[in-house]
């Protein structure tokens, strides 16, 4: 008789796993409205509702949440690990393997200086000053030199993957350098973690090794060239054959399950085996966007949150804090990685801006480190206060590799009509019966915004319109003027049941008027662009037609942008 | 410091659900591809993974794949739980209300004589024969009977929903009454479980039976009436606040995941509550499509399939078989069973073949009353034989309550298009250059097929041809003609990349020609109306005309039906 979960267990792991979830995407989604990468906020609710914050606090509420005994534990570390790896299967499948080959050269200095940096320079501080960064009194000097130089060398995959797919930057040039160098960085860290292992457990360790480097390199060379091949020929024989889109997403999940199996089995971590099966099935033009859709979406938006809060579970960040070893271990792996990527990129061609904010990029460290150090941990080699410093500079990297590069590479955010909108500038029904009077209407509802009189904008405004009728496509208008000395962009919206003549191209009377009042010409334009964009969709029409308040209105201008 | 998976743990865990949901798709597509539903495929793969078989045949690989000790066992048991409360929100979102209620009387009657009669047949048995069916030596004979009486009395939600939706009758009146009437069987089931549990239990058992009882009245009352208010009241703010959709997706999950919390703390299954969050959901207006379909194709393809092959891993069924009980438990089950719920529909006003089929759909038993049997055995109340008869007596009603109803409504299959090409017919380029060649083009590719010359085949077509130009809109053009004494349809397909005038009424070239051929007119329209209903999508369209192959074109034909 296999071992089951009692009812308790069960009760116990979906009362987790829901606090967790529902934490996660709470802090992520304040922490997107802060223009923070989500996944800062799901490693930083972890936190909250970890030892450090509410097992402190509340040490019952947290026992009785996330106890630390029985099977809870596994269950878990088990959930959050398939929710890393499915995360590195939408990472892998959004890569673009065309364009890391382009990006070549630049990729490889870029990841091999951004190790041999940090490497060398934690290596010789922890081979100076054992004692300091916290080697366990027996350890091998060597080996814990070794150690420390893999730990702040590596760079974490799947955080770089999200923050760079928050700043959607994912698919551009400088994601896909940091996202390649990341993943050769990730191959090598695992490697030379391997080789520590091996010096570390005497006995048959030298062919453990060779074992992982030559089952490592056999496996990405396979996936990436046969492998792809026969992913590209078996997806339309699916396709054509199986139950759609059941076949598919079942070869695509029991594919990437047994690439994790086989990379944790060869030695390196189960993420990298879903990651590279992630690119071969991304590269087949077989696989339908639909199908893209549905995984990315249920697994960024649940299983990676999961696992990002999971994170903060994990240690008790107060009791095991030294001031001393944290700022010296973050200024080590910040110098040694910025300096290091930075280089290889500015070496590869780059300008020196965006080869700061690679270098930065590379900067993000997280889940590997964390894994390594556990794994250091248990094996005596570390104590506690270097595993701390090395999760504190993990998160910290993390922490402010998205503001550095969103600072680096800062554009002109275009103002968006989702952010112009306010329930108080906005009305369910209008009275007008003409353009002129709607127009009267607005102005009249927007002048203590704008705070200007409502006759003055009225005469503005319609001066505009009578140039030219403001009515797009489909029963939209969008009546503008500029107000001199505005601030801050005024929109006011309202709705027509009969619709009102815009003069519009297509003749329809307009039922959605849209007021823009902007203070400089550049925020018009951005606003009638988006307006432009958003109404050109017919869904988006249908659903703010049938809106019958404000919170509905703004649902449907927050639909899907495909 | 928690207790973590070690790397072997990790290659287990993923070695295993990739080779229990690879197994679990194979075997459900080949159970679809003889008109089963996956469901039995996919429990069928359990067993030839699981102990009967494989443990059997090849003990080594098994215990390597499926290890009984350490922590898989646990791991495997929280994911598949994990799959089956997301399969049970998918289905309760599919879950209409309003139509429930408009089954109200017919529901009750159902489900309260389909609890009635096997729970009196069984209780009334195993109290006669205690020792024949497997009590063990000390049990108390009231309780046992009580147990059995419950254990054959449960319908089994997950599959009977899995076999609805395979059949496609989820929706239909009788998919809604037998869906409605399994819920109330569940809750009641569940209930009379608590009971006889706590029976079992001396102590304080009458407080837990009260309050399993008040707890699951109150959660369903609340969530289909405040619940369902505030979901529907949230959904529109979290679509306009929040980003999308992993606002929407991340407060499912974590409704979901706490629902099943509380059901299971309640002292009833999790999935329990999941589905009753699903129904509160799925009853909002504003729960968008797009979101359904995310977590429908996810859950029900790779989720669900997990759990239903996990079924089989949990028994050896060969070893602990006994002919006898198993044989007298699947007939006390089925007849009690099949003629209570079969005489509820009929006092419920259904006639008297869908009366038998809500029966046999009734009759469908599974994972509940495993887990009730798994329960029963380790709190001594049953032996392995009887556990095993349970087992199989609920794979064996699951098993012949999908082809049972598809033969009582037996409603005659439309031909389609899809099963009807043949890679044998397929054309990829067309030599002819106007359409009488094409036609007799084709008409020679088909000729062997159809067991007839070519001239003369061309000679029926050709006539009907030129009675009216068969080009439809798009590019695409259907010559057809009726061949008598034809058995099965006969459909060839021919590109042609100049396109040919086949005389459409929007004036476009066929670049598509399919040539169709049957015996009777009922085929002909079927697979006419496939065509134009397949071609009307101009995704399908243009997937078509680029398909490369005769693959290519069967997996453009196969696409998504939306």
């Amino acid at each position: 008789m296999h071992a089951h979960l009692t009812p308790n267990d069960v009760t116990a792991m979906f009362l987790a796993l829901s606090v967790l979830l529902g934490g996660a995407k709470l802090v992520g989604e304040l922490a997107q409205k802060i223009d923070q990468p989500a996944v800062l906020g799901e490693i930083l609710a972890g936190i909250l509702l970890g030892p450090t914050v509410l097992g402190n606090l509340a040490p019952r509420v947290y026992a009785t949440l996330f106890p630390s005994m029985g099977v809870i534990p596994i269950v878990i570390d088990s959930v959050t690990t398939i929710g890393v790896v499915l995360f590195l299967l939408t990472a892998g499948i959004e890569v673009d393997l065309s364009s890391l080959f382009r990006q070549g050269k630049c990729a490889v200095l870029v990841s091999s200086l951004g190790v041999l940096c940090p490497f060398s320079l934690g290596w010789a501080a922890a081979w100076s000053f054992p004692r300091f960064f916290g080697a366990e009194p027996g350890a091998d000097r060597l080996n814990f030199a070794l150690f420390v130089g893999t730990a702040l060398s590596i760079s974490a995959l799947p955080v770089i993957a999200k923050i760079l797919m928050d700043l959607k930057l994912f698919r551009s040039d400088l994601g896909t350098v940091v996202v390649s160098s990341a993943m050769f960085d990730d191959l090598v860290g695992w490697i030379l973690f391997s080789v520590v292992l091996g010096m570390m457990n005497a006995g048959a360790q030298p062919t453990n090794i060779k074992h992982t480097i030559i089952l490592t390199l056999l496996f990405v060379i396979l996936m990436l060239t046969a492998g792809r091949w026969l992913v590209d020929k078996a997806l339309p024989r699916i396709q054509a054959h199986a139950s759609w889109p059941g076949g598919v997403l079942g070869f695509i999940f029991t594919l990437t399950l047994a690439a994790a199996a086989f990379t944790e089995y060869a030695g390196i971590h189960a993420i990298f085996g879903a990651f590279i099966m992630g690119i071969a099935l991304g590269e087949s033009s077989h696989l339908r966007k639909q199908t893209r859709e549905h995984i990315h979406q249920v697994v960024t938006n649940v299983f990676a949150p999961l696992f990002f809060a999971s994170i903060g579970l994990r240690i008790n960040f107060a009791t095991h804090f030294s001031l001393g070893v944290t700022a010296t271990v973050f200024a080590v792996a910040c110098l040694g990685k910025v300096l290091g990527a930075g280089l290889g990129a500015r070496l590869g061609g780059m300008d020196r801006r965006t080869s700061i904010a690679v270098g930065m990029g590379m900067n993000a460290r997280g889940a590997m480190e964390i894994i390594l150090g556990l794994l250091a941990l248990q094996l005596g080699l570390i104590r506690e206060r270097l595993f701390v410093a090395l999760v504190v500079m993990a998160l910290l990297t993390s922490l402010i590799s998205g503001p550095a590069i969103h600072y680096l590479l800062q554009r002109r955010r275009a103002v968006s009509l989702k952010d112009s909108l306010s329930s108080k500038l906005f009305l369910q029904n209008l009275f007008a019966r003409n353009r002129l009077e709607a127009i009267r209407e607005l102005c009249e509802l927007s002048a203590e915004a704008v705070g200007d009189s409502s006759d003055r904008l009225f005469r503005i405004v319609r001066e505009r319109e009578l140039i030219s009728g403001s009515g797009l496509e489909n029963g939209v208008a969008v009546p503008h003027a500029r107000v001199n000395g505005l601030a801050k962009p005024v929109v006011a919206v309202g709705k027509s049941d009969d619709g009102i003549d815009f003069d519009a191209r297509d003749g329809k009377r307009a039922r959605i008027i849209i007021l823009v009042l902007t203070g400089d010409t550049q925020s018009q334009i951005d606003l009638l662009a988006d307006v432009g964009d958003l109404f050109s969709r017919q869904d988006t029409i249908d659903q703010a037609l049938t809106a019958r308040s404000f919170v509905e209105f703004m649902a449907a201008v927050n639909a899907p942008v495909k």
